[in-house]
Order: structure tokens, then sequence, then C-alpha cells
């Protein structure tokens, strides 16, 4: 158990005589010292409330907990999704072999078997690609949680690598108005629909897919030339009648793992191009490799892991804002929180019992400067203490800057980064109270060179592991989902009142809703 | 103070003994009565942890910190932005006088004479409109914080009620990113650039004018005949020889609450037409009279403040989760975000003494049905509980919707709300560790008929007004932003850095991030 270890208990001491950085500790040395890099990113970690004393605990805490053999165990493709001794998932996880397709040779034998299905549906992709060549203008990604979230973050990070001419467009919600602003801006005879679902049974995929196949037929559009499935092999939507081309996915992917295979694939390819598309594979492929062989005072992912805890289990510090001082990261932090909170947000551990201890934060966030001008004010001078993630880059995307009064735009935002940090951690003593900052508001930044395609896949892979790590720590399955299937059934029953269908004692705390909406 | 009330007393003591929601007291009863109808939107309560007793102590709570007087005194102009004995900002706060433009004869002398500026403003507006009539077909808005996530909200929540043939583009960030990712799009000689500034001398913002001014001078168009500011009368922006056309923003209406005046205005203008802004404006002000008049018990932003309160101060639970069942609000949890966490994320009480009690919490979220698919997995079964706030409305924005198996995309998404609400709640017991839900995560549904411009004004004004009843409830000032300073102070010291012009001890932290960026 994770707060049985010899060192949560080490740590729990170390957090009675807690790091001060108000004092004149944040020294330039600090900051030269406390860096980390790996591939892609650097991780400077000055301002976060550690020292060699209790990073050695942190690691000691890792070691206990054999968070680098259980890495290595994931990306082997041995069964780690499961509860010990209850029914439960039962599966390998190998998100890591939908990227491992550059001739790697030191992967295990499940997972090699995982890696030649990924690189089959790569070769259909690159073909269709070129089949398809440039009748489409347009692309309409149908899909929600895992389908939607990390594909479309993905899309927006790389609007400046869009091929000209291509528009991307996604529908999610079951909210009608969704998919009827989408259908309002597309012309159905040049649009492609990808439809993307594992389960081929996702309610609002497949009542959206139904919405949009009703405008392309109203319009005069077959669909059946324009639609594509994204999906398990022989899943209800693995049906070549109704679609133009089917890729496939695996059990061994979860949902909001799955980026990299052909959910984000096939869109990705169709706006960055497919050598882009691999470019991201390959980014995040080198990560991979990092966070499963890198020693662990070397392992980015698992030193930020580490940190983690440290804020949450031991400063007791109950949210992370990741803020990315990059617009083009706008929709990251949203698909941060899914592949965080939904992977980590558990109460029960590996063999079923009861943590007595904090798992999954609440993760929130909103790009840098902006943020500064909006819930920085809490950060800086509310009642809580949030632990920040910033993450930035050297260069912007797009090559085009402008100096006013000496400084580029670049410079500006980086300026700004800088700053938050350091005020953040130092705080200001004042004579009027409500200009005083407390600081030790611990934060860390992550810095690569140029937001492209390939540092981007490193991104992603950097957070599913430093997921993954805090999830080997607490002793917890992260690659579960239980707690979305409560609302699902109850929402069916609710959805039959609607119908008329049913009606029984069952469903009257719904009828009793419903009937607010006639009030 | 807040904690030294005889209600807080009596609150504390009645959180020892916690409703239970799991064993079957949320009943068809308790929903059909517990329920606050208030103009546009009724609350839907029963899935809170209170009972009459508990909301009793709460509106004592509210009546010994004089709640209504003081809602009274913002409104009719009072200087309530101020911390006595100490130097402050010292205004009065008057967003609602932005909207009391339709002859209100209630108005106190302040309120009237700032209802009068407003009227002005609206009047040149209508004017400006009817004068440059289709000559621009796109609009970018240059503004951040509050001259941005506002406006931008509802400008995405009303896409359904947008012109034919008219596009609102947002640049914000200093990242130069945002600016050239927006220009790509545009063509500058059928573009006007709406700046906003109150204080006119805005680091982004200004940036980000002085770049898209010199793209347009690129490209042969004179940015005299296309750009408009909004600032404050007589601050630097305030320059007819830069302007088309200048429309004015005063002090006493701050950037969180400023959607409603020409900041929104101008863009609300040009997107939605003069009518539907004034649709927006009549909804908000609906919603100020009923905050001002309403007694206690039937004032619906009251009621929400203080079930927050209940949440936050007494079952201790640190952030709040905004989740409209609407894709039409998908950028609406940012606005409040700023509104909330800038507004009461404060330490210190009105007379300068530290707050010995927690005050604004973390406000996130994401709209379902989406959020069902990520996050939810940690708010059912995480270690920690999350209060949920939820947006519904019976009927869809667009009125095209489908019938798959007996039921509608809208009737989909409504029950999915309704039974989240009560998954939450109620929980569910289980053999299998991984299958139980521990319920008793409160919620409660703002419900309304449809998001339309006047709903969309309501729904603004509820959230400023629940935020300003917390705020008057903690003994805050929720109108300053000191918060924002220190980050400000330091980001022109490092800038300096990166122009070179000043090195001194001061800047050695700054100086040692710089150094990173060249490893």
């Amino acid at each position: 158990m994770f707060d049985r270890t010899k060192s949560f208990e080490t740590l729990k001491r170390l957090s009675h005589q807690l790091v001060d950085l108000t004092q004149g500790s944040l020294t330039p040395q600090r900051i030269q010292e406390m860096v980390l890099q790996g591939p892609s990113f650097d991780l400077l970690y000055a301002a976060e409330r550690v020292n060699e004393e209790i990073l050695q605990a942190l690691f000691d805490l890792a070691h206990e907990a054999k968070a680098t053999e259980k890495m290595g165990a994931m990306q082997d493709g041995e069964i780690i999704n499961e509860i010990e001794g209850f029914a439960s998932e039962h599966r390998s996880v190998l998100h890591t072999a939908t990227r491992d397709v550059f001739g790697s040779k030191t992967a295990a034998p499940e997972a090699k078997k995982a890696a030649e299905l990924a690189k089959r549906e790569i070769d259909k992709l690159e073909h269709f690609l070129e089949k398809i060549g440039d009748r489409y203008t347009d692309l309409i990604q149908i899909g929600i949680g895992g389908s939607d979230l990390g594909p479309r973050a993905l899309c927006v990070a790389l609007q400046p690598f869009h091929k000209p001419g291509r528009k991307v467009h996604f529908i999610s919600n079951v909210d009608p108005d969704d998919a009827n602003g989408v259908l309002e801006s597309i012309d159905p005879k040049k649009t492609l629909v990808v439809v993307v679902s594992k389960s081929g049974n996702t309610l609002e995929t497949l009542t959206n897919e139904e919405f949009v196949r009703e405008r392309f037929k109203k319009s005069g559009v077959d669909p059946k030339g324009h639609f594509i499935a994204v999906t398990g092999e022989k899943s209800p939507m693995d049906d070549p009648s109704r679609y133009l081309a089917s890729f496939y996915i695996w059990d061994f992917v979860g949902g909001r793992y799955s980026a990299t295979s052909m959910v984000g694939g096939v869109m990705l390819g169709f706006a960055v191009g497919f050598d882009q598309f691999k470019a991201i594979l390959r980014g995040a492929h080198e990560m991979d490799v990092h966070a499963k062989e890198a020693a662990p005072r070397h392992n980015l992912p698992l030193l930020s892991a580490l940190l983690g805890i440290w804020n949450r289990n031991f400063l007791h510090l109950p949210t992370v804002a990741i803020i990315p001082y990059s617009q083009a990261l706008l929709r990251f932090p949203a698909h941060l929180q899914q592949l965080d909170m939904e992977s980590n947000g558990k109460r029960v551990d590996k063999q079923g019992r009861p943590c007595t201890y904090a798992t999954g934060p609440v993760i929130w966030g909103e790009p840098g400067t902006n943020g500064q001008h909006s819930f920085y004010q809490l950060i800086h001078q509310g009642t809580d203490i949030i632990p920040l993630e910033f993450i930035g880059f050297r260069k912007s995307q797009y090559t085009t800057d402008l100096d006013i009064q000496g400084t580029t735009s670049q410079e500006k935002l980086l300026s700004n980064l800088f700053a938050q940090s350091i005020a953040l951690a130092v705080g200001q003593a004042n004579a009027n109270p409500n200009k005083v900052f407390l600081g030790n508001r611990p934060n860390r930044i992550l810095l690569a060179d140029r937001l492209d395609p390939h540092t981007l896949g490193a991104l992603l892979a950097y957070y599913e592991h430093k997921v993954a790590f805090q999830g080997f720590i607490w002793n917890i399955n992260s690659f579960d989902q239980e707690g979305v299937q409560l609302g699902k059934v109850l929402a069916e029953k609710i959805l039959a009142l609607f119908a008329s269908k049913e009606d029984s004692d069952a469903f009257t705390l719904g009828k009793a809703y419903i009937n607010k909406l006639n009030d």
C-alpha cells in the first residue's frame, strides 16, 4: 500500500519542515541546477517546494512502488488493466505500440504483435490518403471523450501546419446544436466524415452519425462515399456496406490514450499530411522509450509524477492548473482533464481495497498570458494554494513576429511566463495587507524549442506517462473507467420515459425532474 | 466577521449531521419542492445536501451579513470597491447601470447618471452600426481578460443568432501565434478591428493592436478606416486621429463585469445585430432587478450563493464544476473562472484583516455530455468530492432535431443531465468495490427554456450576482484585483533583460530562466 511504505513515512516527516521559497532560497543557482533534460523537453523545477532530501525520498517511493518495472510491464504488454480478485477488465495497455512502428528491436512479443497491427492501419491510412487526393476540402470527426478531446487538442495545436484549403470540424455532444452548428458550415459533397467509436455503440456518436447521414441524404449526397469508420474489428460499426473505409482500434488502446492510433490518425493525416502525422508518432515514441529506459533520476515523466505526488499527498493540494504559454494549446488542458482525471480519479486500489490516501487531483487550465488577466488573482492571493504546471516554447509556431519597444511578442510571452513562476514562488511583503503576496505557490516549467508535430507527440506521451507513473505509485488501475457506468444506465432509464416506453417506480426521480420541464 | 456570526456557529453544528442523499431521501417530492423560480431560470436544488433547518441558517447568515442591503448599495452606486483604512481602489460598482437603460424609475442618482452615460454609448452604437451597414464581413476583437472572455463566451453562445455572412475573431494572447492565426483567415479590406482596453495601456492588447496595424499597412489598407477603440475617456487610446470611432467605458464597470457595456456591445451589435444586443441587456436587467428586489427566500442568485457557501465553508469542498448541457456554452466556464476567481480569490477582508475562512473556490468545467466521457470518472469515484452546477435548457437553439429510436437528441441530452444529477446524489452499492458509487455528490440544476439572447443576458447577470452575494457574505472586496500586480512588475523587469536595457541583481532570477532558453 502506498501509505504503508517506508518512504511514505519519511516524506510525511519531511513535509513538517517545508522548503520556504520566499526567503531568498530561489537563487539563480537553484534555477540552473534544478533542471532535467529529456526528449524534446526540459523540466525546470526550482520553484517546487522540494530539496535533495525530499527528492531522494520521492525516488525511494518510486523504487518501493516498482514504478519503473511497471512502466516496462505496461509497454511490454503484460495484463495490467485489472482489479485483482474481482470481475474487471483484464487487458494489456499498449497505446505505446501504436507509435512503435519505426523498426524497434527491443519490443516484447505482445508489444510487437500490437505494433504490427498498428503498422498495418498506418499503411492503410497512407494508401487511403493517396487515393482520396484532394477530393475533400472538409473533414468532420464524430466521436466523444477520447475520440474527441485528444484529437481535437492536437488538431488545434497544429493549425499552422494544416494543409492549405483543408478544414476540420468536430461533433461530439449529443446536444443537437453541436451537429447543427457544424452542418451549417460545410458542403456535404466535399466533406469526409470520420465516425469514431471503439465499441461501435456509443450513444452520442451513433446519434450524431445518424443526424449527419440524414443531412447528407437530404442534400442528395450518398453517405457511403463520404463516411469512414474507426472502430474495433467486428464491432457493429465494422460494416463495409455503410463505409467507404474502416480503420481498426483494439482493446489494448484506451480511449484517452488513443490519439496516436487511427482515432487521431485519419483526421491528422487529412489535416497536416501523412509525414507530419508520422512526426507526431516519432516524437511520442521517443518519449515512450525514455519513460521505459531512462534511469529514475533522469526520467522526465517520473520526476514530474513524483513532484505531483509530493504536492497532492504531502502538501495536500487538491487541484493542478496546467497553463500553456501557447495559444495553440488552448484545448490541451481539456484533453489532460480526461487523461488524468479519468485515469487516476479512483478510490479503490488494484486489489479492490478502499484507498486511504488521495489519488488523482482536479486538473484545469487555460493558456497564459490570458489566465493572468483572469483566475491568477486567486492563485496569487486566494485562501487556497494551487500548484501549476507551465508549458513554454523558445520559439513561436509562425515565423512572423514584431519588435515593439525592443522586444518581440514571443519575448513578451516568455517574460510573463518566467515572471509568474518567480512571483508565485517568492511572493512579496507589503505594509498594505491587500498588496501582500504570500508566495510558496509551487510550480514548474516544461520547456521546448517549438510546438511542431514532433514536439507535440512528445508532449502527449509525456503526460500519458506522468499519469501512468502516478497510478503505478498510488497502486490504482489507471486504465478502466467504471465510474461512467451508473450515469449511463440511469440516462437510458430516463430516456425510456421520454419515449414513454417504460414507467415504473425506478423512474420516478427522473419523472420528477421531467415534470420540472413543464413548469 | 463571517466566521464570528451566530449563524456560522449554527451552520457548523449542522454540518456534523449531514443530509444523506443515498438512503432514499432524494424523493420525487423533494425534487418537486426544492425549486426556486426566478427570471428566465428555475433553480432545482434537491440534490444539494441541505434541509429546511440548514436553509434557514443560511438565510440567517445572509441576513447577518446584510447581503440584500449590500446588493442594493452596489446597484445604487455607493462606493463599495475599497479596503477600509488602506490605500485601495475607491469606486462604485455599477455594471448593472450598463443595462438599466429601459426607462427604470427606481434608480438612485449615481446609478441614474451611470445609466445615462451607458445609454449615450448604446445610442452611438446604434448609429454606428447603421452607418457601416454591410461594409465589413469580419470583426476582430483585440482584448484580454474581461475584454475577451465574457464577450467571447457570449459570441460563441449565440452562433445560431449571428447575421449571415458575418464572422467574429478574437486576439487576446501576447503569443504571436494568436494574432498570426487570426490574420491568416481574414481580408483586411473587409475587416473591422475593435481594440478594447479600459486603461488604454494593457501590454498584450497594445502589442496585438500594433501587430494587426502593421499587417493592415502591409496589405495596403489604412488602419484609420478599420480600427475602433473601446476605452476610458481620455485614456491614451482615446485618440480620434487613430480610430474610426471610440466608445467609452468607466471606472465603475470592472473588466470581468463589462460584457454588457461596449466591451461586448460593439462586437455583439455587429454579430447578432442591435436588437438582439438589446435583448441581452433586457435579460440581464431583469435579473439585476430580481437580485436587488426579490425577498431573500425568493432570490435566485442569493440562494445559489448560499448553497455555494454551504459547500465551500461547511462541507469544505475546494472546487466547483460548472457543467452546461449545451455545447453553445463551451467557453462560458472560462468566463466564469475570471468572474468568480478574480472577484473572490481574496485572502484579506474589507477591513484588511486576513480571512480565517476559505473564500472563492476553483471554478472549472466543460459541457456535458462531453464531460461524462472525460472527468466524470473522478467526480463519481475519485477520493475528493466535487460539487456541480449544471445548466440545462428545455429546447435546443436550432429547431432541427432528429428522432432516433423514439427520442430526439435534445431529449437524450436532458436524460443525461437528469441521470447525472440523480446518480451523483444517490450513488450505488455493489459487492464489487470497483463498481461502488458513494453518492452524496452535491449538485444543482439551473434550467431555462432556450438559450436565446434574452436568456443569455439573464444567465450572465445571475452569475455576476451570485459572485457578488458570496463576496458580501465573506466580507471581502470582490471588485479589485491586486493579485495581478506582482507578476506584471516582474514581467516588465524580465522584458528589460530581453531588450538588454537593464541588468542588475534584481533580474538575476529572470536571467537564470532566460539562460535555460539557450541550453
